[in-house]
């Protein structure tokens, strides 16, 4: 998995990580733009982790963090930076760094990740590939370093785990996410409550969007397809924007039958950003290259242009082929 | 956590449970009506345990068995009615054997269990309240037994730890809970593909009783409650009845700033099944008991008579009550 290369990045054991962190002091520990719950529980677990065992640190995060998370993200120290160290955490590449890129970008002098995308442009890497969330990563260094974890670090956790698994519904949970799951089960986190904040809650303008999506989406190809058009109506309507947006694509993926999900969210006039969700043997990331997009097998995007009537001609078409060619005489006719 | 009783139902240890298993032979193993991921995955776990060490046993369900369990609930022996041992799995009363109540209600020799309600009816009762799962149980009882667990098995024993928890969700979960599943994960479960059957899998015409009921959907109490109506026309409509309205209650306590969701099902002309889900400091119980009915502090139910707009009069004036109770000032005028 340690690839050696020269590219000026050093990728570090978990050893050499832990002695990294012990040697060091003054730390920014930076997450990436756009937090959600794995950036920041890595953070801050790795924060109070830092501070257990005397060391100053603080969490730099380039956008507000929401305040659903306030039960682990506190204030941290205040550090100067002049001498920092600088760790990024959960942060694949220096553009997710969002607006502290210009000041931060080319001088993270340790990355903790799990992304196998990770473009290593810090000084050092510790990259666990096989991890399920960078919060796994930031235990198993807490826990070979032996520092004391307590309530809130748990909390922080395993609210990383849980947002990056589904909370361990997704194909990237191993034994040992369940393993550390169990440890962390054995403080006072209050797991419930934080699923509960993580998943189960959907504020009143995003239900009605959901109401005017569903009313709008349309079947094809004998139901194995189904089409969520998110309109700029809609959008201005109930007020519902940007990352809230997200949970749409996921339910054109739960429908019984539905082999191929489209969302098409209106970003400008003539403009759709395609979100493509699929299973096998459809391949999400083969159709969106065709439209000039990519991304994974079972979830990709692009961007499309034109109306709305424009854009679902186009990206219908290019599902049907991709039907025609995997399905032997699926029903594409309309 | 064991009782001694003068009621007839021996209480078995895991050691006793064990012994009872290997000395037996020729059993049929009972899940509950309606059933679940549990009682079915508990039920065919133990089946296949019990095949591993040589014994002959059949599985017999009270109602059909859904066809996405078909992952695990394969054909089973013959087994002969006279000289069987009977085994009831996930069991907490005869009642819920449903149609085998009559014939099996009351020669259950063995019952296994985690609900802390069980009536005792069996025999002999292995009954873990702390188990998040029935599954949870047969998985120790087979580890217990040092029986071999294949694929199969541990799919069966994933599935109802999965079912009882919301996939790791609820506060019954514990670390054994995670350890347990770190444990089945060394198997070729295929864990994603089972949370996509059992929880990120909708019918087309679930979907669109959902759209309805959204449609009809009411808030009250300062957004504090939401209010579901699922009446006879749409369960008509759209062809939806019975389990598959279930998740429709779960809707209602994911709404932000929720406190209370009640859900109205239509049941006959003038009668509607409540179903209310709540958060502290509000208690579902205490208010479905003035409804006539009962349940848990954050689900509950009752049955109420008369028409939509008298019975949801009925009900918000319950809930309005308890609200004046526990939320100082809060604006429960309409």
């Amino acid at each position: 998995m340690k690839k050696k290369k020269n590219d000026g990045c050093r990728d570090l054991s978990l050893r050499q990580t832990a002695g990294f962190l012990k040697k060091h002091d003054n730390y920014i520990i930076l997450s990436h733009a756009s937090p959600d719950g794995d950036t920041l529980g890595s953070a801050y677990a790795l924060y109070y982790g830092l501070n257990e065992i005397g060391k100053s640190a603080c969490v730099i995060c380039p956008d507000v963090i929401p305040e659903k998370y306030s039960y682990f993200a506190r204030k941290t120290d205040h550090v100067s930076r002049e001498n920092a160290t600088v760790i990024a955490v959960d942060v694949a590449d220096k553009k997710l760094l969002g607006a502290l890129e210009e000041d931060f970008g080319d001088i993270v002098d340790l990355n903790i990740d799990h992304h196998v995308s990770n473009v290593r442009f810090a000084k050092n890497l510790y990259l666990d590939s096989d991890a399920a969330a960078t919060a796994e990563c930031i235990y198993e260094l807490l826990s070979f370093m032996k520092v004391n974890i307590n309530d809130i670090t748990a909390k922080a956790l395993y609210t990383g785990i849980v947002t990056d698994t589904g909370c361990f519904k997704y194909s990237n949970v191993t034994a040992k996410t369940h393993i550390i799951a169990a440890q962390l089960h054995e403080f006072d986190i209050n797991a419930p409550e934080i699923n509960r904040i993580m998943f189960d809650t959907k504020s009143r303008k995003l239900l009605e969007l959901e109401r005017m999506v569903l009313d709008a989406s349309e079947f094809h190809f004998d139901g194995k397809c189904i089409l969520l058009p998110v309109t700029a109506e809609m959008q201005e309507k109930t007020g519902c924007s940007g990352t809230e947006l997200e949970g749409i694509a996921v339910i054109s993926r739960s429908i019984e039958g539905v082999a191929a999900g489209i969302t098409l969210k209106q970003t400008d006039t003539e403009e759709f950003k395609v979100s493509l969700r699929t299973y096998p043997p459809l391949d999400a990331s083969a159709i969106c290259k065709k439209l000039g997009g990519g991304g994974h097998k079972g979830a990709a995007g692009a961007t499309a242009h034109g109306t709305l009537g424009e854009v679902k001609q186009t990206v219908l078409k290019a599902v049907k082929e991709a039907m025609e060619e995997v399905y032997a005489g699926v029903n594409t006719a309309e």
